[in-house]
């Protein structure tokens, strides 16, 4: 009998984006003339840098014969990119992570997503409340049932600590998708010694890292001490450098990282993800690699950190008129989401901003139980778009 | 405890490629001004077709904010790509797929590799001998370590029928990777209605099926009668448009396949496949895709049909100097690859051409048990070092 994978009964339905689009959709269908603005959106709009335009550009020229013609690439990603990250996003930071160390992917959603594969289905898994829900639902598909929430409050200004954490393995994500919260140094350290003595893994997902302007606050949790014995890193050029399109992110998995057999034997990590990327995966497009390699070039980092500034700029323009009406707002500063308190119903407040000012925003309950009471805002749009959306705001709150 | 997932350990190392590419070092070390040719690999080498070109120079155009700008896109892949492939790869071949049964990945080995997490554990697996590795190691990654082997031997031209087969779940690949031999229809339909009886399904792999000449030899499972409801088929850009460092295939799910609950319920797959792809994957790149779009132009459809001609031209030269020479010679007219009965051992053979000849080749026993006394040769080459290759073969054997 073909027995299906009966995990994938038991994932929960992710209606926020179907459900949010069904009541826009309804909104639009009534008012046919109201120009919406959607401030909901996780995805870029900004063009690509300059110089990752003209890297893909000569890319696709050797495709066509015109250069080096590239086949089938390295599984692990080419050199000539792994050896970029390396050295500006860990080593010109005082960061010691090699390029051997470094696994260039088609996108973080899909490394969050495949990574659990490297585990026992009894390992006990922890993640944030709200939550990105790639790490849950992953999981689920995958067995474990059984997973701690740990809640991200404005108690604890969005930043759970280790105590009480059961979990093998936890999921932290800072810059937060989606409370824009940013994790301090000592707060990681805490993290990172508790998974030291608890022998535990860290997956530290660091997509919005390139949105840090603090310089106080770390990019990557091997700034803290002990960190490459219980932590892997994943890394994405979507926001960085508005890849969400192109797809490319990277793993970083240090070598001497271990997990355990059911004897305690030590099983080092690192060739396990070579291992499953080389089986089950052929590598990102030469011309994608070609395009991230151009990021690293002086010219590439300097046009995408000012298109990060523009976004943060948008930010800034939205958290200060939320502010000025009354709102308490965490995010914005290092990350592009802004996460504001509504006093009160967050699928209400949705409605009210989508009816009254033709806004639409993500109502933070779709994020998990503890998100309620929230929405998230998206600093990702046109500059027209904010102040136009601004405007409404002061009208109708 | 972080416990690791312990099947990873079971898959048995793939020492092929790293023994290959071990004594060819070794050979070229020794007469470092040997001109060493390349037969063994399965990448293709001709530069991509013009009108793929054109379209990704386009598509990076769009990138940089000079055409319509894309983010995410449909994690399903795009409706201008998947309608065209339901339209020229099964439509206009009277096969009733919609585009809503196709969903565009990154590439046959990443779909290969995943589909089997849609099933239980338990689910009994069977492959061909030899056999393209993906299927045995990600099924043993899974914990499905009982995997049945059908032998394809010079006795069943290398087509092994349905008799004795116990799985739940065959993978089939024709036109064939290593042996390249191809399937007629009634030997697909005898599966077909195997699978059907049994409630078992076929993962039918076509990434070959472009170099099919020969009109009766169907190019997908779904020209046989009733492969709707017991059959997934992959398939790939790779060889069909030189796409090994682009990186994009597709899978076709049909609506009202199903697999089974343990209480024997029926489950539908695509929604599941589609729930899988949705939660870890992010859709192939952009520009990939408007590439892939080309390939189903009039012109892109010629352009890559010529520089398949071109392979199947290379394939022929050397399969006619080896029947010359006395082999017997299975595959390269309706595939890329020569499957060589060297008449004794596999690797002794694979070491006399490298040192007599400087000509690397692939050993069949590399592919399984049933493979040893094979080489498998590959059309991927350019025209002088095909010609070059079959004067040095002349003077060795």
């Amino acid at each position: 009998m073909l027995h299906v994978n009966e995990n994938y009964s038991k994932i929960k339905p992710t209606y926020l984006f179907a459900e949010i689009a069904h009541r826009v959709a309804a909104h639009q269908k009534a008012h046919p003339d109201a120009k919406v603005i959607r401030l909901g959106i996780g995805d870029v709009t900004e063009p690509l840098a300059p110089s990752v335009i003209a890297a893909m550009h000569k890319a696709v020229d050797d495709e066509a014969g015109k250069g080096d013609f590239h086949g089938y690439g390295p599984e692990q990603g080419y050199a000539f990119l792994r050896e970029k990250i390396a050295q500006v996003d860990f080593q010109d930071r005082g960061i010691d992570i090699s390029a051997d160390e470094i696994l260039v992917s088609d996108g973080a959603k899909c490394d969050c997503g495949n990574i659990q594969e490297l585990f026992g289905a009894d390992v006990k898994i922890a993640v944030g409340d709200p939550v990105y829900p790639v790490y849950v639902d992953t999981n689920v598909m995958a067995g474990r049932h059984d997973i701690q929430l740990l809640p991200c409050t404005a108690e604890n200004s969005f930043v759970p600590g280790p105590e009480g954490c059961t979990a093998d393995i936890v999921y932290l994500c800072y810059p937060n998708n989606p409370t824009g919260a940013i994790a301090t140094k000592a707060q990681l350290q805490a993290w990172v010694d508790w998974a030291n003595a608890k022998k535990a893994l860290i997956l530290f997902d660091a997509a919005y890292e390139a949105f840090i302007r603090n310089p106080e606050i770390p990019h990557s949790i091997y700034e803290c001490k002990g960190a490459k014995t219980c932590a892997i890193e994943i890394r994405s050029f979507s926001k960085t450098a508005g890849f969400t399109g192109i797809r490319c992110g990277y793993t970083v998995v240090p070598n001497g990282l271990v997990a355990y057999t059911a004897d305690g034997s030590e099983v080092p990590l690192r060739p396990m993800w070579m291992r499953r990327q080389t089986t089950k995966f052929n590598g990102a497009s030469y011309i994608t690699q070609r395009g991230a390699e151009a990021i690293y070039s002086p010219e590439g980092q300097r046009e995408c950190r000012d298109i990060i500034d523009f976004y943060l700029g948008n930010a800034k323009l939205m958290k200060d008129a939320l502010k000025s009406l009354g709102y308490t707002v965490t995010g914005g500063d290092n990350s592009p989401y802004l996460w504001v308190n509504v006093k009160g119903d967050s699928w209400a407040f949705f409605d009210k901003l989508l009816k009254e000012a033709n806004v639409v925003t993500t109502p933070g309950a779709g994020f998990g139980k503890a998100g309620e009471g929230y929405i998230r805002i998206s600093a990702f749009n046109s500059r027209a778009n904010v102040l136009e959306a601004i405007e409404r705001l002061k009208k109708v709150l």
